[in-house]
């Protein structure tokens, strides 16, 4: 017979969800109202105005998708892509993919670009990809990996796919909130995000934003969307602002208190400095791993200060060192995904779970996991390495 | 300058999403694990043990798809209709006609059997549809009709479908937990609901459960299912019990939370109870309506004990009186949908919003509006009527 569920105080340090913050649970925990009550539909309009804030937008069209960071990705391929086009995608880790089983499900065709797990996507292979398929529609990107850690020149691409008249859709799962996004100032086309990474939200949601050259496409449309649920010219009757808004379906009303929430500590912090406190954390935590002679699987100029990838040593165990740190010190840290499962950690350094706290704890449980798996480096030398960093 | 939302504590007695226990909003706001967490997993397999309870069925593929109902209904259309196939649709309010949409979107042809709003699905028309089309694939209906608070008789349409060697999909959104639903009893192959209504959790998730003849078809396709995020062939992977898990996508985990904690008081009272109860509550709230002249728009036969749609009198003002209510009582009761709009108010007596204290709070709230609107009755008379009822 099942009972109440009480789940542990974990730590969060993985690629996602990271740790919620004790507001935005709060938050989430309110009185539930309807779905078309005045006060809710208030509510949209603010979070509407902060999503803008938060992904540097002035589009109408910019609202949480009422499904995870998945949905909003067929959102925005299922609403721009049409049977018989050409998308251009670029894999550098899993969400690559992804995106190509998106594109063909549309009945368009997917060019891969391709380049190596670890490393960025590179502008010549796509602007090469563009050359040989001139007619080309649309380029996709994951700005931010979370498989492998990677950041890749979200503006550069947006202007490459602008330049060769392409629209182009952007992945910014594991960036909203952690590292620079201008979605203006890039002219990004089309963008999806997530809730559980740098926003300290919970899982759930999925914000998307689309400008006016996608807006047009949209409308324009001559095929229906094939997706009912994610069809934006449905949607938008629902959340586009002022005036009668048409029911569509019931939207996630106490996911959108906790988004509310967590977008507005992300406004109170204010961007900049958001941005610089996953930088600092990041430093920190890098100058304590390589302290315990632990490798980075990113090249520097190219790290995501959310999400750490380390080269797990010769001869340790993967799997007991994350049993270990789950069971004795409630720490999550990621395993490798796709190609890299078995040979890195994903490190998470997300929103609420990126403080000095998180650096040092973490550090220190790793530490002691890897003490016991028998690795030579110089026990406690992480700590005062970090330290150093957070006192410069 | 946006500021922290602190909703009013409304009674929600519309069509959902309806009041939500303290109990599940205690459990929403527990403290976030990752979705690849051990002790998660543990809660997902109790999550669809607890729905096989509720659906009763003993349907392997049986789990809430992680977005609301409507997505719920997506997933049963876009696994089981292929191109090319011939739908049977059954059209008896709003959702008949969302389905037609969903089928048409997946590259097949509906079959519309038309009944009025606020009648039952006409096993006869359903009957006459497969004659002048056998090749149908699939009957698609509505169990209980949120527009309208129309009961259909599912057992029925399911028989007649297996007769016809059709697959059935059945929406009991507002059907689970309010009113008998015995999947495996009526042999229904594929079958999705709505969290926000009789089971008293929050709006975003729609749990859904596939048949062994749903899930042959499902392995059985020879076109990839359109939608990557509603794939239950992927989506298998990830909540199949047992064994190790396939990534699909993140999880939303705190309404996971939610929603087991709402069908453990769901299993805690017992469906026969929790049936009676909304019966019960169905019966005095009509008894009160009728001492205050109104009438009901649907024949006693075929009414649903948790939606009561109710005719609006003659030069009564809809939206004025719906906005007195919610403005001076925070009590919401639903408008009129599509063919229905300004003649019905829906009265939802839904899950923990299906109580005697809201039976009478609603009959006291609505003669004040309705004195107020000058309407001639018999003041006061409503709530012995109620009364007598729940004192028999």
């Amino acid at each position: 017979m099942s009972r109440s569920f009480y789940p542990p105080q974990r730590t969060l340090m993985g690629p996602g969800p990271s740790d919620v913050s004790p507001r935005v649970l709060g938050a989430l925990a309110r009185p539930t109202i309807g779905h078309l009550d005045p006060l809710f539909v208030q509510l949209m309009d603010e979070v509407k105005e902060l999503l803008q804030y938060a992904f540097q937008t002035e589009n109408e069209l910019t609202l949480p998708v009422s499904a995870p960071g998945s949905a909003g990705m067929e959102a925005c391929f299922v609403n721009l892509v049409s049977p018989g086009d050409t998308v251009i995608v670029c894999q550098n880790g899993v969400f690559g993919g992804r995106m190509k089983e998106n594109v063909e499900r549309c009945g368009a065709t997917a060019i891969m670009v391709e380049d190596a797990w670890g490393a960025p996507v590179s502008l010549e292979r796509v602007a090469a990809a563009f050359d040989e398929h001139p007619q080309a529609a649309i380029l996709a990107f994951v700005h931010a990996e979370t498989s492998t850690g990677v950041r890749s020149d979200a503006a550069a691409l947006c202007a490459l796919a602008r330049e060769r008249g392409a629209l182009s859709i952007v992945d910014t799962v594991t960036s909203l909130g952690g590292i620079e996004l201008n979605v203006d100032a890039w002219g990004a086309d089309a963008v999806y995000s997530g809730t559980q990474k740098c926003l300290s939200c919970i899982p759930g949601l999925s914000p998307v934003t689309f400008g006016p050259r996608a807006v047009e496409r949209i409308r324009n449309r001559r095929h229906k969307v094939q997706s009912w649920f994610l069809d934006m010219q449905l949607v938008m009757g629902y959340w586009s602002g002022g005036g009668k808004r048409a029911y569509h379906h019931t939207a996630p009303v106490n996911d959108i208190y906790a988004l509310h929430e967590a977008l507005l500590m992300l406004r109170e912090e204010g961007l900049e400095a958001a941005h610089a406190r996953h930088r600092l954390n990041h430093e920190a935590l890098v100058a304590g791993l390589e302290a315990m002679n632990l490798d980075m699987a990113v090249a520097a100029a190219h790290r995501l200060p959310q999400l750490n990838s380390v080269l797990i040593p010769e001869g340790v165990d993967d799997a007991a060192v994350r049993a270990l740190l789950l069971r004795e010190f409630n720490l999550e840290i990621g395993a490798g995904l796709g190609a890299l499962a078995g040979k890195t950690w994903r490190i998470g350094l997300m929103g609420f779970a990126s403080s000095e706290r998180n650096v040092l704890y973490c550090l220190a449980a790793l530490e002691a996991a890897l003490a016991r798996q028998g690795v030579a480096f110089d026990v406690g030398g992480a700590i005062p390495a970090a330290t150093a960093v957070f006192a410069a």
